[in-house]
């Protein structure tokens, strides 16, 4: 053991193994335009990946398939399945089969209960949440001295908007990206945007605990801020959600209630914070858009 | 009955007792904007919605509730619980409780199985589909016939465009609409784009069937063109599915294999049929869009 492993593994117990399934992200298709004329396109891919935990069939994904081993690991996690990476054994993915086949190393306790009650949810793609969606958020503390200066924030949507991306080339995807201040860590695509944030959960399962603390971390969607992607943030640990999209009604009030700031409708030097506006530190004055004249 | 009936009333079953259920679609909230100045903005309703049907809890909606009972009704239609709006008795909505409650005239065959097995899907909002999604669409015959002509094409993009909407004055919602040629017949906007689309089948099931033949109509949606949304139409009839958004693979896979005419990308003039393009007329040639000089 000594001579394989380096020292700190014996003070963390091991990870689980995983697959790296790859697959093409994008397609190209004939299609005909306005005038008539066949042109050839992009499309992203789309795949159906079924999850086997310990032999059980758990649910069907439908994914882009860029990185499906942190799909299911974020998945098991943000549905609440698993508590730990460190129960989980192995992660075997295989496109020819559409397959992900999960063993743990203790089972996962009540699954049949647990996997019982369904929500339909108002995001894209993972609609469908196990057990109550809100039955933890009250027990969620997000650190409340964790702010974001605006100028840090101006640094993640540029960093978004020059991403090179499946949605440039063929559109139809959802993308989110982790950042720890402006510094962007991961970002992820897929067709449905809650695979993308599960996508992120798995990857930070994974990192050392000590580095993955979210209080200083920011979350990118550009999705809507909905319920879900707020509470998947918060789960997380991420006290900060931005978008260039819009918030609803229920995201506004999990993120009110949870103690996270929700910037929506960001987009070059133009945001609106929804909620708890004191994490933001206004230390940069953008430009003011141009106005007509007063009467 | 003669004195209280129209005559044709005895030809077709009685139809299902709804409420009206209303609440406002938009509110008001507090934002601050990049300057640091306290602003309000509009953002859409979002309410949660607990299906019963004959007293046993099936699902619950996160919707904007512009039209709850036909969102029901369509639901039933498209999740195929029900075969007929005449099996159902009534539908009574409750925004106290959040409740609709469905009855029906003889039950449900084999509820708990039919409602066991979870596909998560890419679209959004309903993410979950009961059964396989793709166990009917073998028996899916749209009219081989049907056609759209490419100037109704323009009528259904400038109707679209021109429409009053709660995305104008709040965004993040999702609209679809049923079009006869270019004709609007209905437009509904929702949180989730799945609850629109089964908005409409709701309604449909409430028109005259003879009105309501698919044929000549034409589906526009603001969403991606999924394999749900490509389903859903298919599943109403409509061979011709319009959005301003692009395709997913399996939506573009679905729609050829079902004969129904995907055109996405759909902005003023321009357009790309990703399938079946021999269902578009080219009846009008639209203006070339200003080109460089060749070198």
């Amino acid at each position: 053991m000594l001579l394989t492993e380096p020292h700190h593994a014996a003070f963390r117990p091991p990870l689980p193994r995983l697959t790296t399934a790859c697959a093409p992200l994008t397609r190209e298709v004939r299609v005909v335009n306005e005038f008539g004329e066949s042109r050839t396109t992009a499309i992203p891919a789309e795949r159906d990946l079924t999850v086997y935990v310990d032999k059980r069939e758990l649910v069907t994904l439908m994914t882009l398939g860029a990185h499906p081993e942190w799909l299911v690991l974020g998945y098991l996690r943000n549905q609440r399945l698993i508590e730990s990476v460190h129960d989980i054994e192995s992660v075997t993915v295989d496109w020819d089969v559409g397959a992900a086949s999960v063993k743990t190393r203790h089972g996962i306790d009540a699954i049949e209960e647990r996997t019982a009650r369904r929500v339909v949810t108002t995001g894209c793609g993972q609609g469908s949440v196990f057990g109550g969606l809100m039955d933890d958020i009250d027990r969620i503390r997000l650190s409340p001295s964790a702010q974001l200066r605006q100028s840090d924030l101006y640094r993640v949507v540029k960093a978004i908007r020059e991403q090179e991306s499946v949605y440039k080339s063929a559109g139809s995807v959802h993308g989110c990206a982790l950042f720890r201040g402006a510094e962007m860590l991961l970002f992820v695509e897929d067709v449905g945007r809650h695979n993308a944030v599960d996508t992120i959960a798995g990857w930070m399962w994974l990192q050392d605990p000590a580095e993955m603390d979210g209080a200083d971390k920011v979350f990118y969607t550009t999705g809507r801020l909905t319920s879900e992607m707020v509470i998947k943030s918060a789960q997380m640990g991420v006290p900060v959600v931005v978008s260039r999209s819009g918030t609803t009604q229920m995201g506004l009030e999990v993120a009110e209630r949870v103690g996270l700031c929700t910037i929506g409708r960001a987009t070059h030097h133009r945001f609106l914070c929804f909620t708890h506006p004191q994490r933001l530190v206004h230390d940069v004055v953008p430009p003011r858009p141009p106005q007509a004249l007063a009467p």
